[in-house]
């Protein structure tokens, strides 16, 4: 009998060429259908929540299967994290429901955004961190994330456009605060297009500078154009924190949290 | 002009074999040494507040050299920074007198050991924690630390023994909590013995585990036997936090925090 399964999983994107399965690479998803194998004996493939590009982390990355195995629900993240490297590990598997997809049953997805905010490096938390020396205004950081809330085009800050592919998504959350020598960015929507949280970070990273004003991200959306938003922040500050499943959309209205 | 140093410096102690210089291995020290020489052109020693073992790290370990060198001060962090590998950084430098030892000025040394205290491992905390998933009693761990608060002879807890040494330790700060999936162990000593830290946290754990009784320390501490102690706890879970200088020792009387 066919069981269907939602995992929650982990890992360093450090030495990953991103999320999705790509020939040759290694891979989140290559490397999660591999110790499927190694345990449960088929080809099974997974569907991420978010595919995240190489080198961005997952605390929280959930994602869907299907296989036929006997082996016990609470058995399953033991199982699987004892044929999976260290840098990728299971949380949490429960049982689930043909109609549930790690990808198109997600309302949100939360990433946070790590910026060290001091004059010198740091080597403890460079693989998890952006750095930045120059002294960030975080207020101006969040007034200007605060201009995107909502439904939106967010063609100005994705990698490529096609003619065929939707460039509106709902900003739920935008917020940036401090945290002791941290900037930290935390973004939710519904959903974000290629690029698109680090092309916001990166144009929040030149509000803090002080090269863009903090009101003048609406009028960059307009332009749909992605040269004239900032630069692309680099992969290691990223990381997917959840996504969220079952929670009601409410469309053109900020998410108060 | 001889000008005498304090340098504030960061480490991933994954890939050093620890602080202090040996022939033939990547240490701190000698890394550290290397960027010296090749930014000021000789030959200098540095001293460390702490020689963390192979695997550990250090958020705010003191180092201090001495060199006739026209690099102004503001100058030298960048310019050492530059001269070291992305795994060991400088946060800050001053300048000090002759009187000034990073080892023998320091009144004491704060470590935190991390425990990640949950069913499943962590492929992002990896590297700077220990993997415990069986449920650790913290309220038992935290009781058991206080019966160390103190001068005592902590003779139970080095890896090595030598009748020319002495074994007595004045604990400063011993505290046991738990932060989301963490159980953070923080501990303060005017010094430690080699090891010392580690077996503490093993025998800590031990007793999360109820497999030694809270209480049972001080009856330890009169064995002065290393095997009758806990495991020693592996080394990447343990962080030197920070080097004080110049406070007054309040001899038999535990510091508060």
């Amino acid at each position: 009998m066919t069981r269907f399964f939602r995992a929650t999983i982990e890992y360093d994107g450090t030495d990953f060429a991103g999320f999705q399965w790509q020939v040759g690479q290694r891979t989140v998803q290559g490397t999660f259908e591999k110790a499927l194998k190694r345990r449960i004996k088929q080809d099974i493939r997974i569907t991420g929540a978010g595919r995240t590009d190489s080198g961005v982390h997952a605390l929280g990355q959930v994602v869907s299967f299907e296989c036929e195995t006997a082996i016990p629900i609470e058995s399953m993240a033991l199982a699987l994290n004892s044929a999976l490297p260290l840098d990728l590990s299971v949380r949490d598997v429960q049982e689930t429901d043909d109609t549930f997809s790690a990808r198109y049953s997600a309302s949100s997805r939360l990433y946070a955004y790590f910026i060290l905010n001091r004059p010198t490096p740091s080597a403890l938390f460079r693989r998890y961190s952006a750095f930045c020396p120059s002294p960030l205004d975080v207020a101006a950081m969040h007034a200007a994330a605060q201009t995107l809330l909502g439904e939106r085009d967010f063609a100005a800050f994705a990698n490529e456009l096609r003619d065929d592919r939707v460039t509106k998504r709902e900003m739920l959350g935008f917020r940036v605060g401090k945290f002791r020598q941290f900037v930290i960015v935390r973004v939710e929507a519904n959903a974000f297009l290629r690029g698109m949280v680090r092309s916001l970070v990166g144009t929040l990273i030149e509000v803090g500078q002080g090269k863009r004003a903090a009101d003048s991200l609406e009028a960059l959306i307009e332009l749909r154009d992605r040269r004239q938003a900032g630069f692309t922040a680099p992969p290691q500050g990223l990381c997917l924190l959840k996504a969220r499943y079952g929670v009601r959309k409410i469309y053109g209205r900020p998410r108060e949290e």
